[in-house]
């Protein structure tokens, strides 16, 4: 029996939740999730390989028309906060082999702490000061880590003052994937803003690095339009193909993901 | 001849930029103003009066499907951020008579101001008081409000650590109205979450006190739900209307908003 190639894909920004009425969002459309989908559905069938998509999505990321492939082809997993979508990709990849991983979603580096009125913390630390005047960097870091002053997690916030938000880095989903699934091909995306190329190469560099990318989709934030989108599609520290549009650039990702090795495609060296 | 009923409504939950990815966004709908805005026309159809509707509304804020009645007698707007919302009403009244204000935007209390890893932070404070150790909370204040080393405002934050966000108190649109048009039946919203109704209340009289709301329409967030929207409708410090559902509760308001006296209908007193 042919055996069936898994597919997850991940699409749309994730919101992050503030005090019940105001969240952090990321401006993440999720259409070039949707153009992957389509991608990966058109590229199997036409190979007519059994297949079948995962597609983690935010409730706000962008969805076409469900046709009757999409219907019996793709499994719609909704999560929003980057708690939800690391709960979401870490049961699926424990779950089951996956062959191919397209992380085009935007999720937060931040989830929310707690807030507090600029004027408390500044008191809270003065009066602290006065304990103990010897106070350095480091305590002082604990007291703006964690203010006793600060506002509870279930109110709304009201203050009519300066106010700081306290973020704390959010555990890496991408990392996930391949800790969870040695074998999966993932295709990381890097999207920076007002950065050189250089810049955004070396940071896919160390999104590659890190997560261990088999490719990297990498593009500036002036270049992510609904008609001119474009960015450097990278593999094995080449740039292998620099696509124009979404639906170009997420057929050019489902072509190469597919291909073992790229060393025929190599165009530019970084 | 007859004189054209000038009406504004605002609706949707505003967005303040953060980075240029990410921003804080508000979880209103958009829903109960559209609500308002079918009402309206509904009422003002009726009584056969000549009207014109000018919507505020965000890019996320619902809309309707656009009949011909919409199309002839609604101006729509777009403003999305705090600031835009607020030039866009400023504007407005200041150019003609509002003959009613339904306020039904959610509009953010605070916008972003700098970004700061909470280490350097720490680092800065504690250098400047090695340089003066006698430094009381107001230096303090000054240091958190404007911090040296805080995140340029045109980059992407892509801190791995701890990171507060300050934000600023942003200028109050509901106030403009009257200022700008004395004259105008001004309908106010009050949105808290896990109050109890007597804090809810106390809420509403502060906003109808400083901005001379007219009505106020006072919830709770628990209770906004799709076909389950309740609250409390308040004119002259008195609950006039408790409706329940979102297309009841904008018929109730565009009821009461019509009358010039609300004393028949005092039900229950503050």
């Amino acid at each position: 029996m042919q055996q069936t190639v898994q597919i997850v894909i991940t699409a749309g920004g994730t919101s992050e939740p503030i005090d019940g009425v105001r969240k952090i969002t990321n401006t993440s459309t999720g259409r070039l999730g949707w153009e992957c989908l389509l991608a990966t559905i058109d590229s199997f069938n036409q190979q007519q390989k059994a297949f079948k998509i995962h597609y983690i999505h935010t409730q706000t990321a962008f969805l076409g028309e469900i046709n009757d492939d999409i219907t019996q082809q793709v499994t719609f997993i909704e999560a929003d906060t980057t708690q939800e979508v690391y709960h979401a990709v870490d049961t699926l990849t424990r779950k089951q082999q996956i062959d191919y991983f397209v992380h085009a979603m935007a999720i937060s580096d931040f989830s929310y702490h707690f807030s507090i009125p600029i004027q408390h913390l500044a008191l809270e630390i003065a009066n602290t000061l006065k304990a103990n005047p010897n106070i350095g960097a480091e305590e002082i870091r604990k007291i703006l880590s964690n203010p006793t002053q600060h506002i509870p997690q279930n109110r709304k916030i009201t203050s009519k003052d300066a106010l700081y938000i306290a973020l704390q880095p959010t555990p890496k989903v991408i990392a996930l994937i391949k800790q969870n699934n040695p074998k999966t091909v993932l295709i990381g995306f890097k999207l920076l803003r007002n950065v050189e190329k250089k810049e955004l190469l070396q940071a896919a560099k160390r999104l590659t690095d890190k997560n261990g990318c088999d490719m990297v989709f990498a593009n500036l934030l002036s270049q992510t339009g609904a008609s001119n989108h474009t960015g450097m599609l990278i593999a094995n520290n080449r740039i292998i193909a620099t696509p124009l549009g979404k639906e170009n650039i997420a057929k050019t990702i489902v072509e190469q993901m597919q291909k073992a090795t790229y060393s025929s495609q190599k165009t530019d060296k970084i």
